[in-house]
């Protein structure tokens, strides 16, 4: 049995391009003892997809090369099974390949268990590798403490924007940092957050200095570059800085584009930590920080904002969304109704 | 009763200049109830001497003005006292001003327990801020685990070659980063490192790749700069990196020289953190390190290497040593014989 596959052609350098894919089909393989074979319904698109493309030791989870179909967070139905604990027709959510079926390594796979007041869509948008990450970066890495001055970047990202409402429901005082003043509006009118800092507005260090007069305690970063710059220089005395991403630095044209972080010496000033996280580290709490997603949702504290692209033919041209800031939400690509 | 003293002039920006202190007589004020006035017999330089000179609230650990007596560790006797712990006569150590005698705020006192074998210079050469930060940055903030691979910068320097020499001692893998062949030749031979790195050779990846071909596990940093940003690409999964001190930093003609950290999304990727220390904050767990650093000491494992400058007059002019690689051992001003 066939299906149709997008395989990865080459290593993406430079600035993203979509030729780094090649639509094609596949031969799915006979079952071994153990996988499933699952129908996609929803494909995650994300920053971590673009680094994945590079085919470098360090940026990828699972190792990639040319002519293996790409891989990605992905929501599914089991067609086949050969392990006990997945049976057909059920829902499950995972990492698989961008392909229309796929079989599946059950170590990278989880039943969805339907509840009502959560649409499918939200096991992308919360329960998931972007709720879990928002909570691991809060709580495990960033050990958030009740006094503390949170500021988020990325605020109107799908990541950062539940790291606002999270943060938020918990009764922080919170900074969103994001492009654009319609964004801004959102990170406040619609996430929450006390201020919105507009990084493109050239004031960074200003805006800081005003929202966060005594210094950020903790610094959920999923950007990078010149915005971790300028809040490593408003750190207060013991800061905590969880890097999620660095999206800025995914991207470039050229490696020596990468921005150069001087304000590094002042962690042992303000005697600071600055830890990089990847969701799958702490797979063993993730009931831990599902429980806090579900109680935080059902409450309608984290709002659902699935960005959904139809067909998977259009999937690497969609993930370009992502660097221009054109997504709006979760993008993911719906690749069969459910 | 008037006392010599190095008086801050003025704050010092770019290169550092000695003409930001003025050799200048004091009044000794009365001692109020507490205080204990002490003979300075070693005073110490250290690389954050020169940060906190330049009076910015982020670099100084004690708030400093244009007119202070400079501070700094030190080791004096007790000449009076109105502070129940200190009686005149006895040896203490501590911070307290650049001057022949000072008003000691017994805070930053200690007494010092004048024991078979242990000179007085080990006062400040191990058992100080000096041996504190070495194991400090190795166990409190590395987290020192039996199958590291340690790599230490500035391993030629007073704290650096005492974090070399705990790790070996503890049985590690130790690799010691320094400026130049003959630094580096003792690196290996005199504080037992298993490799030592030029950084000066212009092939710090190459080297780091080779000499680590597991990755780096633990950064014991005091140097920042080029060499952090070579070690963020050959970090091993789970790397910690503790910030001690980034001396490559401190000195610049102007603060747009500032290095810029290009590698800090691999933290990510990496799962690795990154932390920065001072000393004093670990004021709680003293006894610990002090133990531990005595028994290394009467076992020979550490080495106690003042390099001695005669006289407070010339202290400084000597503080450049520190930024010019002159110095050899814990640079320290003789002020009075004990």
């Amino acid at each position: 049995m066939k299906t149709d596959a997008w395989v990865i052609a080459k290593a993406a350098r430079g600035h993203y391009d979509p030729s780094c894919l090649r639509w094609e089909p596949r031969e799915l393989p006979p079952l071994a003892d153990g996988q499933v074979l699952v129908q996609t319904l929803f494909l995650s698109l994300d920053p971590t997809s673009r680094n994945w493309l590079k085919l470098e030791p360090h940026s990828t989870f699972l190792p990639l090369k040319v002519g293996d179909v790409m891989i990605g967070a992905a929501i599914g139905r089991v067609v086949q099974s050969r392990s006990p604990g997945f049976a057909p027709g059920m829902l499950v959510q995972g990492m698989w390949g961008w392909a229309g079926q796929s079989v599946a390594d059950p170590r990278f796979l989880e039943p969805i268990e339907p509840q009502a007041g959560v649409p499918l869509e939200a096991h992308m948008t919360i329960f998931s590798h972007i709720g879990r990450a928002a909570a691991i970066g809060l709580f495990a890495v960033g050990g958030l403490k009740p006094s503390d001055t949170v500021v988020v970047s990325g605020a109107a990202g799908a990541t950062g924007s539940l790291a606002v409402q999270i943060a938020k429901a918990y009764g922080r005082r919170v900074v969103g940092v994001a492009g654009g003043p319609d964004k801004c509006r959102r990170v406040v009118e619609d996430f929450g957050a006390d201020a919105a800092i507009d990084y493109r507005a050239g004031n960074l260090a200003e805006a800081l200095a005003r929202t966060c007069p005594d210094g950020v305690d903790l610094f959920f970063d999923n950007v990078g570059g010149e915005i971790l710059d300028a809040v490593l220089d408003h750190m207060a005395l013991g800061c905590r800085i969880a890097i999620c991403g660095a999206v800025s630095q995914y991207d470039l044209a050229d490696p020596a584009d990468a921005y150069g972080v001087r304000n590094l010496p002042l962690l042992m000033f303000r005697r600071a930590r600055m830890e990089g996280f990847v969701v799958p580290q702490f797979a063993d709490r993730y009931a831990e920080f599902d429980a806090i997603l579900r109680s935080l949702f059902l409450a309608g504290r984290l709002r659902n904002r699935p960005h959904v692209i139809e067909g998977l033919e259009g999937a690497p041209e969609a993930l370009k969304l992502i660097f221009n800031g054109g997504n709006d939400g979760k993008l993911m690509v719906r690749v069969a109704a459910p």
